[in-house]
């Protein structure tokens, strides 16, 4: 194998597949990064058994042929080089990697260990990059970071009739959204965090398309593809869509980034439990905080308000992320009796992709 | 108190003053900000019994005052604000910071509990902020950040003569700088953390006199002033010293930025120890690095060599440092025999700043 490629496109998708297979895996076959040269370009690729990743880079090749070789190390020397232009190349027991003054050699593992990358589930549907993040990133975004539960720890994809849905909850909040969908039936569970990475993968305008079995779910680009093990876990869906049938008692339209802003300047007397206030009031949103050690704060934001007033309180952190996910847009806050959950929606951006959000609101003694 | 002051500056002035202090202390006074307004404009002081600072900056003063409020809280209300300007006025047991729809309220703690910033101590000498910069930054970066022997997280300031000289050593570097000096006698042993973050405080080209007595040192310029008390251990002068003296075996001129790259491009493959080697050839050094995983990495830097053709082992990261410390110049490498340190050394500056810097090298089978 020899071959000569851009050293920032290379860099990037070695980084991206050292970075989509987890850190720490015993053997260092399954750890181990594959390249192969064809007469189009060249494939860097992994498989860890969860996840499997190939992503292509154009290239001059001199010489056809595919090498395993540690995927951290080739990384990091793509990365530190400063040459525009590297040679990529087989010599001995070894894959170079030359620069003008600078040789690089990684040790060759053994390719027929490898398990090489799947072949793709079958298609379930298409959609544009940007759309399917603008869907993903927020919902992926309230699922559990913990591992312990791990059904919290996903999305859960369904595509039926003329909508994809997405779902997922780590109790204290909930994201929900919907979006065209002409593909077929889907239902799946995905590990949150990976779905997240994916999405930015390709170029915001190609067309993604989603395959699925029972067993994976996998995206792929021109260029690109990477596949999961699903997550064996029954999704709460029934309790889940009942609270988005919200009772409302008191509707608050307001700007989401002048309502963030607030709320990240009340985080400072948000008191031990990091709680923060939004008294209802008229015309306006009340943000306040209150600690024994810092003092109280109090901002009023402009909002159109709809219902009775109220007061609730909120940890600044799940009402950050909520209104984060709304940002450049109006929001609107539907607030529920008691301690059940508060719904935010905005209107469909012209992406059609709907999107709300619930956060359970503090227990206070008022 | 009542003043009206840019969000900016008084934002940049409280979150130095919290930096400056250490961040945990049981008592709340000690942990305190005061606020001093007056005629020509405010201040902004700390005092935790081993550090005091206290920063000026201009202000609309509508009501003269003073007053002491906790440091954290009152940077951070300042550091999330978007109004160009805030007013901050005593509101009766609160001082509130207002903008056109908040009020951040903190309480006032007792200020007459508070020792107030010590009057400085008498004056050794002058210096351009830029140059002290120039020679602290560098020593202050070989000391050691354990705390477990004290002696090595300082430097020891030295003015006598027409010098100042500043060394500091973790034992495994040493660093040395010495600049023009018109000040008087100054002996003291300064936390190099605390010197390191202080240099930074003043403009480049502003003037910083230097105070010292037996117990501290203090730093002032237009505008402000930090002093530290002292470490109370005696410094390793003569060893140190002694170090200096080299017997030089070989002799290599090399641009700095160009030998850290290659340095940098090593540390994928300096193994468990994290060694890089530096092979002094005809014209060039070569910079190898060997690990059982990653592989072999060797690149060639144009050098000037004078003496005896060697090889030597480093610790990537003490080189690095090393390096950085003469970014954008050329670096005389003067490298003696066994395992005696290596020196390396460059022409001083306009400024006068002379810097030597010692990396003790790796004792490696060959």
């Amino acid at each position: 194998m020899d071959f000569t490629a851009s050293t920032a496109g290379l860099a990037s998708a070695a980084a991206d597949v050292a970075r989509l297979l987890p850190t720490r895996v015993v053997d260092p076959v399954i750890a181990g990064l594959v390249l192969r040269a064809t007469g189009s370009g060249v494939e860097l690729a992994g498989n860890d058994r969860e996840r499997a990743v190939s992503l292509s880079r154009a290239a001059t090749v001199h010489d056809e042929g595919a090498v395993l070789v540690p995927a951290r190390p080739f990384a990091e020397t793509l990365r530190g080089l400063d040459e525009p232009q590297v040679r990529v190349v087989v010599e001995g027991s070894r894959l170079a990697v030359r620069t003008g003054r600078g040789r690089f050699a990684l040790p060759l593992l053994d390719l027929h260990s490898h398990p090489g990358v799947p072949a793709l589930p079958p298609l379930a549907g298409r959609i544009t990059a940007r759309v399917l993040a603008s869907a993903v990133v927020p919902v992926a975004g309230a699922a559990s970071k913990e591992d312990a539960l791990p059904v919290f720890t996903g999305v859960h994809v369904q595509g039926a009739g003329s909508r994809l849905e997405l779902i997922a909850t780590d109790r204290y909040r909930m994201a929900y959204s919907s979006l065209p969908w002409s593909g077929g039936e889907l239902d799946v569970l995905v590990p949150a965090s990976l779905l997240a990475e994916v999405v930015r993968q390709p170029g915001a305008g190609d067309e993604v398309s989603l395959h699925a079995d029972d067993d994976r779910l996998a995206l792929a680009w021109r260029g690109g593809s990477v596949s999961t093990a699903l997550l064996a876990a029954p999704f709460p869906d029934d309790r889940a869509r009942k609270l988005l049938e919200a009772t409302i008692d008191s509707t608050v339209l307001v700007e989401a980034d002048a309502l963030a802003g607030a709320v990240r300047r009340a985080v400072p007397y948000a008191g031990p439990h990091g709680a923060v206030t939004l008294q209802v009031d008229d015309g306006e949103v009340r943000v306040r905080g209150s600690d024994p050690q810092a003092g109280e704060s109090e901002e009023s934001i402009k909002a159109t308000v709809d219902g009775n007033r109220l007061t609730k309180s909120f940890q600044a952190r799940y009402l950050s992320d909520a209104l984060k996910a709304f940002s450049g847009r109006r929001v609107e806050l539907r607030i529920q009796d008691g301690l059940r959950s508060t719904v935010l929606t905005a209107q469909a951006g012209d992406d059609g992709v709907e999107l709300t959000y619930l956060v359970v609101p503090l227990r206070t003694v008022s």
